[in-house]
């Protein structure tokens, strides 16, 4: 099917040969007039058929009362009527054997449960005809390869897909794309995701060979590991940009781990992107700005940029925006700016910004020569011009200039074309003109903010960044996912039980399975095993209560620390249990966990939540206040590599902690990563643990010790 | 002079009668043909004389071979001809009795050492004959109520004043505003700054009725403590915006104190612009859209935001942005969303944001009937348009709702007009059409993307929220700055001494003659006198050597700690004395301090440095790795409120510390900002003090106390 060659179920979307419009119409105002013209418009490759139970000519067409009127098949069936007749004409298509469906119609599940239960029929229906369905409740879809435009906004052809869950903001997006001579290779208006979802989308588009990058508009991913299974193969082959929206609080959600209370959506959100090499930016105008900055310039190699600057206002700006980019602007060689001096004036700078001071109004040549010599330089990853003011050289220098200008982009172009090197232009904001339009055209992308083209190289860059960090991390094995025996009876017992959280003990004999460092502890069911216990594991000693009705064992006067002989012992013995009765009358007390004193090291927490869309999330953050406090942590989504891992605990704020500050000592960062990489195991393998936090973990110069340890089930 | 009322020295400059370009020409692509040009077809209500040796006529107008020879006083020199020939002019222009002088001419300061002495000399000769100097090497000044353009940009007019330290940004600002239907009251490119300064700008500013918001550029200010107080005064009558770049790390400085070496340059600016009242933004759009904004609407007197949308993307997008900004979305009150149902469709929301889902394109006046509703709510304090698509409504659904899309949004226009609440629109990005122009002109700023218009709305509420705080402050007492003796005495001896820092007793002293609390403390010369002085402040004590050779005494083996008795004081006696001349054999030893043991309690630090433009700047923050590792700490200029103390307590990150976390025991913050504000006090009274830092500082439920202090003399 379809024009292009790639090979897909979405093809009935994408690559469709016949498609129909049901709700055709010949009367202005109407989406099915809308949508009828804008495919015929479009020039649309395949055959149209309108359908109106009136039947008759529609915008020149043919029309059929019915789908299954047509003669022949039909691939899509594109629909605009009124929910209540949506549902009809579904089956219709279903009857007809139609394997598209794109519904614009709004009034299902967004409007309440009238309509949700509307959404649920139709969702039931499509799937039992294994149908595929865009929508309801969207703009439509534009695929460029068959000249299909149908949705409601005018068709603006390029090499960049978008997937969008607000018709609204592909409207916005079409604008912007439009003013800066971009376009969309596909545009998919999701609506409610009632049949087709992202991961499917992202599958389509890791081949689209008319796709060169992703825009991704996200409000929520529903399939979030299959979301994150697809990214994973497209961004190896074609960067993706996200927008995020929906940043205010998680809502209400029981949890009973820090690490639950801290994991909030957009957090986890951050973290899988993070993980996965999507580029995320913070507005519309950014999506658009690196979606087409990508889709024509090569990823960054390295982080040292060049800034070229007329006079100090813009590159003191551009110097601004690359710092808080995380990029560099080294001093350019003596060689370089040697051959710099020799094409520029006595009073213009070389070092970094290079600054005309005035030599591009004497010669507007020096351009491309000072462009040329920087991308020359094996030391420069990456060129900034700022500052650019082609078309007002003319309208301040004389009219005669203006030939000049043009030959000058054009030159620039192509010396451009020579390098394999990112260049972006920052212009001043006189709008669309010639010269900017053959800079555009010529692989120099034009913005009319310094941050902007600032942001761009950056988001060039981490791609980058991104594409050499699963180059070096190839060779890494994944973290072994196995269920252990131990673990299994601990957990099923406790489920037995009908109890949701696991004892202490229990917990630690997991974690020790697992290859964990609990450090030794004894569960001691009488005074006299308490004594005893303590000698084993030596004084000083900690006794903890152990109930599985006490989860805060502090607030129920269950802990005593640092005892130092066997009186003390028995004593905290004695009262630990009488504290328990006093606290909980119904508290049914397993024994006292007696465990050496710890020596104390640095203290970090190690926690898991299972996010309802990306399942298991771990966090990592310093201990007490860093977490409590100042919410000092990281997350990463389960599976992590070890590169992963490493990357979470270094990207903390605290981190210079662990690596010795004040004369204090250094945290072993390699044993953190190892529990963080068991920890990963263990709840892979174990699905019935639902939260974990390890709290604290203490780490020393060498190694580290689990202090505490709490495990939800659930 | 002039047509404007403003009187001030300035209006040689803003207001002149009688202008003069030296180096006017007929050659085009010289400066002095464009200054010419620009002052004459900006229809300058003045006489225009050009200057050129040649004599003859230039552009149409009689000109004089010197300017000495123009027939008449002179109050303004534009100047546009070689550094080489600038001063000989200068000097006609001093014995023509010209007060004004505009300097574009670069090869000054900024190219190296030889343009600095021309510079130097330049400044002295303006300085001697009181004349008033913008420049040199700038693009001149704009004054639109006498119609004057002495500049290289074209004309745009409007109620916007400007100051820029950079030529170029001044084109991008002229730009952005001519694209929004704004304009210059007055702009000035200031150059070197070899003349007229920030401040003396201001002050015109303040009182200039043409000018509505004063938007600033700013690289570097020179005579920072005038700049704050003509700050001071403008903001009480209209909003200042600043772009401050150079956020790089501040130069190489020796610093010798904590707080020195955090006080990076553009932390002490932002803390000045926080204090001041002045808005900030990141780019030059933002600083532009902010201007407009401030320059048509009224602060917002609360953060209580309404949003009406159409479609949840925007809607999510603009939530998103109140968020970061700091802004409140109340739900409506049932009264307010019962009106909203009576204008609205059943799907459409009405708790906050509004969301027509379908109405306007159903009825356009939907609209303004929305808007006065919600405007009326006396619990909303603005309103925030977004996706807004005018234009787009014709361009969809026929060329017959032009004149609609026309009369809603001048209908709309007047709504807003009758209530005194900010309405800011953003509107999807189709660049100018004629409803856009409608509304931005009837006082509805309008803007393409919804974060820009979010943060346009935050700046008003930022200027709301300071012009409430100097109301409710304006009852409060400034700190008492007064010399005392015994202080006065110690810096002397320390002077005289030749000693560059304080020992801890005296700086102690210091402390105490200012009513700071610093524990009791004694300096023993002899093992007796400091066990006599442990018993007299009571056991435990702390044993410190006291040496002006020794500044980092824990490092010498310096210091003992909780010693019990008088046989421990002893053998500390002893240690640290040895310890202190192995350390260093030429130190001095002024004897041990000795002191109680202070209860820990939360350890902060308090400091001051003096900052080369501002002067003393005081830092807050937590102690030990909050201020070492993650540089938690706020910063004000001194002279501090006692408001000014309490927000720069509150602002820190681990603010929450002293509120009491984990059961722990709150801090007394009123008596960090006693201590605070006699720091402020201490300082001002005694210049010597170059650095100072109380750390730790020990914070208890109730009380603080200075637990080591040490001040640096400079």
């Amino acid at each position: 099917m379809g024009a292009s060659g790639n090979q897909s179920e979405l093809d009935v979307i994408f690559n469709p040969n016949v498609v129909a419009v049901i709700g055709a119409s010949n009367q202005r105002g109407k989406w099915g007039y809308m949508l009828l013209e804008h495919i015929i418009q479009g020039g649309f490759k395949g055959a149209i058929y309108p359908i109106n139970p009136k039947g008759g000519e529609i915008q020149g067409l043919k029309a059929y009362p019915n789908i299954k009127d047509v003669p022949g098949a039909v691939d899509l069936a594109v629909i605009g009527i009124p929910a209540p007749l949506v549902q009809q004409a579904v089956e219709d298509c279903a009857a007809k054997g139609v394997k598209g469906l794109i519904i614009v119609t709004a009034g299902y599940g967004e409007t309440g449960p009238e309509g949700r239960k509307l959404e649920e029929q139709l969702g039931k229906t499509v799937r039992e005809h294994n149908m595929k369905l865009v929508g309801p409740n969207c703009v439509g879809i534009v695929s460029t390869a068959v000249n299909l435009n149908a949705s409601s906004l005018p068709f603006v052809k390029g090499n960049i897909g978008f997937i969008t869950q607000s018709g609204n903001l592909s409207e916005d997006v079409r604008l912007l794309l439009q003013q800066r001579g971009w376009g969309f290779s596909r545009l998919v208006s999701m609506g409610n995701q009632t049949g087709i979802r992202f991961h499917e989308y992202l599958e389509y588009f890791k081949d689209d060979p008319e796709t060169k990058v992703v825009l991704l508009h996200i409000e929520e991913v529903k399939d979030g590991r299959k979301f994150m299974e697809a990214v994973r193969e497209v961004v190896k082959k074609k960067p993706i940009v996200v927008l995020k929206v929906g940043q205010t609080k998680a809502g209400a959600r029981a949890v009973m781990s820090h690490t639950g209370s801290l994991a909030g959506n957009f957090q986890v959100y951050q973290a899988a992107f993070k993980q996965l090499g999507i580029v995320t930016c913070s507005d519309v105008a950014d999506l658009v700005d690196f979606g087409g900055t990508m889709a024509q310039l090569p990823p960054l190699k390295g982080k040292r940029i060049v800034i070229l600057t007329d006079g100090g206002g813009h590159a003191a700006l551009a110097s601004d925006a690359l710092e808080k980019c995380g990029l560099e602007m080294p001093v350019l060689s003596a060689e370089t700016q040697q051959k710099l001096r020799a094409v520029l004036m006595p009073q213009s700078q070389t070092g970094n910004p290079v600054d005309f001071a005035g030599a591009a109004e004497y010669d507007l040549w020096t351009y491309t020569k000072v462009t040329e010599i920087i991308l020359q330089d094996k030391d420069v990853d990456g060129f900034l011009i700022t500052g650019a003011l082609f078309g007002l050289y003319s309208q301040a220098f004389g009219p005669e200039l203006k030939n000049l200008e043009l030959d000058v982009t054009r030159e620039l172009c192509k010396v451009v074309k020579k390098y394999d090197k990112p260049v972006i232009m920052h212009h001043l904001p006189v709008g669309e003109n010639e010269p900017i339009k053959i800079l555009r055209e010529g692989g120099i992308p034009v913005y009319f903010k310094v941050e902007t083209a600032v942001r761009c190289m950056a988001a060039l860059a981490d791609y980058g960044a991104y594409l050499e960090k699963i180059k070096a991390r190839a060779a890494e094995k994944p973290v072994e996912v196995s269920r252990k025996p131990k673990t299994s009876q601990i957990i099923d017992k406790a489920k037995a039980d009908g109890r949701t959280s696991l004892l202490e003990t229990e917990a630690k004999e997991i974690l020790k399975e697992y290859g964990i460092p609990v450090g030794e502890f004894r569960l001691a069911k009488t005074k006299q095993e308490a004594v005893k216990f303590a000698k084993e594991v030596g004084y000083p000693v900690a006794a903890k209560i152990v109930s599985p009705q006490i989860v805060h064992k502090s607030d129920a006067g269950g802990v005593k620390l640092n005892l130092k002989d066997a009186s003390e012992v028995k004593k905290a013995f004695d009262e630990i249990t009488r504290n328990a009765r006093a606290y909980n009358k119904e508290a049914q007390i397993e024994g006292i966990l007696i465990s050496p004193m710890e020596k104390k090291g640095i203290e970090v927490i190690i926690g898991m939540t299972r996010d309802r869309q990306f399942g298991p999330v771990i966090m990592f953050g310093l201990g007490g206040i860093f977490v409590e406090v100042l919410k000092d942590v990281s997350f990463r989504i389960v599976p992590l590599t070890r590169g992963d891992a490493e990357e979470m605990v270094k990207e903390i704020k605290g981190y210079p902690i662990l690596q010795g500050v004040r004369g204090a000592d250094s945290g072993d960062v390699e044993a953190i990563v190892d529990i963080i990489l068991k920890v990963s195991s263990l709840v892979s393998a174990n699905e019935a643990i639902s939260e974990l936090d390890l709290n604290p973990v203490f780490v020393f110069k060498k190694g580290a010790s689990v202090v505490d340890a709490r495990m939800i089930l659930g």
